[in-house]
């Protein structure tokens, strides 16, 4: 549980200071000695050898992005993750990261040291050196976790660079991640570093929020998605989901979120053909799809159905601070 | 008021999506167009020109670190300020930041929009860039706002780097920052920066949670603080807040934390009125205190007085989460 009833679970017994020593025990060889890692005002970092320096941040707090389903070391590998996933989208390396702990007193111990195996495991396993951070004091029964990251990249991948006529894909499968895929996933850092350096490929993003709301954002200025439905590769998560919820597995796949999957275009000039075949050369086993296409469009509404040409409205993805 | 009952005036009722165009917008010039700022996955920062990059982060939380009776412009201001003190305490030069929120449904975008205010005036009084953050969901009546720095140093200076024989130095009064000191208070890039090219200075921190307890971690290994207590700069705040608290203005100068002063030690061997008098030259208008010196000593306690060479255990400092 990460909230304790026993008082000498409670980080509020073992107090701050011990606190800190423990976190630095627990992440072990992730974290190098200070000014390179925790102990000084800031960390040193090494310098930025080659490409372009990128900075992201990302945050979990309980009751939002995780409950007391999740173990405690699966929510500290997706704090990393997602913050992977966000490097990869722009085709770069991770490097450094910094962690601040948002923790109500009665934050169990023994359950931020099972994080915190998660957060090591995930941190060493991707190169990530856990450099430095804060833990401060929220109300009882809250947590949260803010994870920033740095990175590099050669040449960074933007997610508005896309254009009109351009080919739209899509990696792995989407929707259900309600299921426990949203813990599962790989950030696709390598793929997405391939693609960076591929010249058809004009434009990326991750996939967070859904395909029906990340396609919007991704959407070039007077042009629309127009989608086939019948392409979009579901994943068997959504299909079990759905017979839960009543609604289409469709519906999962295009606004679930959390899919951690990588959306691109590739020019429509290019040869897709080839392209595909690189791409199978490369990561046999990442499907990959082509989904649909830019086309100009001034409307509003940035998805259409390549059948029908109509537009899609019933695909909004997932908003914070939303009412249902 | 920060949290707001008016459903109109509530960032649930705006959503997530005019919640981030929003605060583009009041950020305004701080924030650089995409990918330089804030709309892609990461920030592109511009390269590291000239020393070593530098990271930290630190965290504001409401009802922890600043409640209803400051105003939201100071309560943005100080969470730039706060990590502007940790980048001066290196000698550093600030560049680059990415903010998260943490925000309960109810949080007023009336009362967002000023902390957005400080933040921005801040940030472009000391030349930082905001290039991104998240925003995210957390309890009704709950808000922390999470704080990621970069900067450059030429040659950080560290906390931990002190020698036997050193002498002792702070700048600025200390004490009494529940008076509003805390708000006030400005991060001292220019002099960190100042001392970090003399020769003579070996170590350097930022005065955060009290000078008993920050000394404690500035004192070398087998070494013990040895002050002059006549000679600690008492601030008149505490001055003020002693006769309320019935407690003695020095105990408030050495405990009460948030000073953000500069902690320094300077060889023994140098020339210390040559070295005072470059620092008068160089910065009149604000008080340079020689405090004591580093001795050895192999004891736990890291603090003695300079007059009975007896221990001082009365000035703990700030801790989080410990109980009263």
């Amino acid at each position: 549980m990460i909230f304790t009833q026993e008082y000498e679970d409670s980080i509020a017994y073992l107090g701050e200071r011990s606190l800190l020593s423990n976190i630095q025990k627990w992440l072990g060889p992730c974290t190098p000695p200070a000014p390179y890692g925790m102990g000084d005002d800031c960390a040193v970092l090494n310098p930025f050898s080659s490409g372009k320096p990128l900075l992201t941040t990302d945050s979990m707090t309980y009751g939002q992005h995780f409950d007391a389903s999740v173990s405690a070391k699966d929510a500290g590998a997706k704090l990393i993750k997602r913050n992977l996933s966000d490097i990869a989208a722009m085709g770069g390396t991770p490097s450094s990261a910094v962690l601040a702990l948002l923790c109500g007193p009665d934050v169990s111990t023994r359950w931020l040291q099972k994080f915190f195996e998660g957060v090591r495991a995930t941190s060493l396993n991707y190169n990530v050196s856990l450099v430095g951070g804060d833990v401060s004091q929220v109300n009882k029964g809250a947590f949260s976790a803010v994870l920033t990251l740095t990175g590099t990249a050669l040449d960074p991948i933007l997610r508005q660079t896309a254009q009109q006529n351009d080919q739209i894909y899509v990696t792995g499968f989407l929707g259900g991640s309600a299921l426990g895929k949203h813990y599962a996933f790989a950030p696709r850092l390598v793929e997405a570093r391939w693609l960076a350096k591929q010249s058809e490929c004009n434009a990326m993003m991750d996939l967070t929020d859904g395909l029906g709301k990340d396609l919007s954002v991704f959407c070039p200025i007077k042009c629309a998605a127009e989608i086939n439905l019948d392409a979009i590769p579901i994943d068997q998560s959504a299909h079990k989901i759905a017979k839960l919820s009543k609604r289409k597995a469709l519906e999962h796949a295009m606004c679930d979120g959390e899919d951690y999957e990588l959306l691109f275009s590739i020019n429509g000039n290019s040869n897709r053909s080839k392209f595909e075949s690189r791409w199978a050369a490369a990561f046999p086993d990442l499907c990959l799809t082509n989904i649909g296409v830019f086309v100009a469009d001034s409307r509003t509404s940035k998805l259409l159905d390549s059948k029908t040409k109509e537009v899609l409205s019933m695909y909004p993805g997932f908003e914070h601070f939303k009412l249902p």
